[in-house]
């Protein structure tokens, strides 16, 4: 057991606050990793707020861990202290249904154990995040983090970019094909840099003409401002795959004329109920709707080589601990391009 | 020109009455075919009543016609007077699109040409359907019927059984696999006779109870109640396919969670708005929704070649040309085990 300073909230209406938190003693299997680094995520905010009704307090949000190895228990043969490492969105799974035996963790049908919020053996009955200096996790659930990336604009990688890559891989995309992103935000923006790595054509998808500057410099093709009915129009039956990662819920039917004949929109971002579907455009060119979460193991693992090999990391701004709470208000009004990231050496 | 007995609409407030109707004359490319029996769909029901708003009286419906060459255009060599022949849901494509390419007939860029309601340089300015004694097509979009399919039960395949069978083969159903046919009329009927011959476990999904033991004799497996909250959620991650034909606005939502990963559910039947879309279960599963229509030409020679095979006809009553207004009655009450045709020998 270590008690390290983590940063949590403590109800669903104080503010994040520095406490001394029990981590659990480091198993035969487990890393114990010094934190340098964690992404802020959209669902860091839900979670804190308890939007979801779900929160369990004292919380420590954050899973777009970056660090350093600091120990690792006596059955750890992939790494080994120093090495640079990273953790995601979850931190166990069954291992033994037909989503982990295909290596796909995210989508266990036993329940996968989030990084943080979820029921665990650790201290206080459930796991605790990255916004700490220490965490331990399962050797199975750590990454290796490749050389050359920047270790704090790595942090996003690992929720916002593997996001963005698994249903990226998962389609197909490739040289040939036309790819649209559909809100440029911390999902968006790395949307844009994977597509545009991976050989497609990828057009910004935004209802703001302000964002297609910063859309071309981060390797959109082209933008299409959706609210122009004429510019939709032209740009109807011309795309392969549309990754939307508007993060509330909003009415699918618009883009859906965008797709060619068989060509499928995945929603990344806007999870719940959203507005009425029109199923004509679907029935009439055989589109598709469909949902991917983070992705598993294995595949981020491959996205973080596949980042590195691109020299595509997030665009982040640096933040100190005790700076926060303003971070996350300037999350709720789009503020930030595109994630921030913790400083964790400014813990203390 | 021809001048034959029809079945017109006059308007959206007068019944089905006989109309003698011109017909175009036989064009070099053209197949003038006797019509010994058309199904009745509901989407002839929807025109006749000018339910979408873009009737044109009077109109002739009828998309699920079968009979036999009368006279064949100089250039037609796929055809011959005397053979049984078919003709499903439209009669003209572009040819030159993607889609034509690819046999898709159906989801032809620039617009097909419906086998009734359609502009066209047939005598009165559109095309007229099967509700008639004589119909005059194109012989590329003319099917040949095989031996040993009862003509009269073969007639709704031209819609109902291929707007089944082409979903159920674009995603590959197949021994080994488990499929869910949503809601139990003419579409319904058709996907569970097609998916148990394609030697899937075939699921019956309704809110009947009592169509329990006709979903059984008719090749489903098991019948699962949608309504039973508890045998929903025990069959919660089982299929690898929804086949939903529901012919109106519904709620999807309840369906998804049947779906294992990457499952799919394939809307065949509510086309328009319905109910808001919950993407939880989708983004949770990599669970998908699409759309269908019909199928190619190609593929539907593929289908009827397949019945043929597996001996597989729909469900029928067969009624006169003057029982048109009652069976449309009767349609409108689900009152029908499972389709309507028309004996056109009747019509006179």
């Amino acid at each position: 057991m270590l008690t390290t300073p983590s940063i949590a909230a403590h109800s669903a209406t104080t503010p994040l606050a520095p406490l001394a938190i029990a981590r659990r003693a480091v198993g035969p299997q487990d890393v114990q990793i010094d934190i340098d680094y964690c992404g802020i995520c959209h669902t860091d905010l839900h979670v804190a707020k308890n939007d979801w009704g779900r929160s369990v307090y004292p919380i420590v949000p954050g899973h777009e861990i970056v660090g350093r190895v600091r120990a690792v228990g006596a059955q750890v043969t992939r790494f080994a202290p120093g090495q640079a490492v990273a953790v995601g969105c979850f931190v166990g799974s069954c291992g033994t249904c037909s989503s982990c035996a295909d290596h796909m963790e995210q989508y266990c049908l036993n329940g996968y154990t989030l990084t943080y919020g979820s029921p665990s053996a650790d201290p206080g009955g459930y796991t605790q995040g990255g916004y700490s200096k220490c965490i331990v996790v399962g050797q199975d659930f750590v990454l290796s983090l490749p050389d050359g990336l920047d270790a704090a604009s790595a942090a996003p990688l690992l929720c916002a970019g593997i996001t963005s890559y698994s249903p990226l891989r998962h389609w197909g995309i490739g040289p040939g094909m036309t790819v649209g992103v559909i809100g440029l935000g911390g999902l968006g923006h790395m949307g844009i840099k994977l597509a545009h790595a991976m050989g497609a054509k990828t057009v910004m998808i935004t209802t703001s003409p302000g964002k297609a500057a910063d859309a071309l410099r981060l390797g959109a093709n082209e933008v299409l401002i959706s609210t122009d009915e004429q510019a939709m129009l032209a740009m109807a039956n011309q795309f392969d795959f549309l990754l939307n990662t508007i993060p509330v819920s909003h009415d699918f039917n618009a883009y859906m004329s965008l797709l060619k004949v068989d060509g499928t929109m995945c929603i990344v971002g806007a999870i719940g109920p959203n507005a009425p579907l029109n199923t004509r455009p679907m029935i009439l060119g055989r589109r598709n709707i469909a949902g991917s979460l983070v992705g598993g193991i294995q595949e981020t693992q491959e996205m973080l080589e596949f980042c590195a090999a691109h020299g595509i990391v997030s665009d982040i701004e640096l933040i100190k601990a005790t700076d926060i709470n303003l971070a996350y208000e300037r999350m709720q009004k789009n503020d930030v391009k595109y994630r921030f990231v913790i400083d964790m050496a400014s813990l203390v």
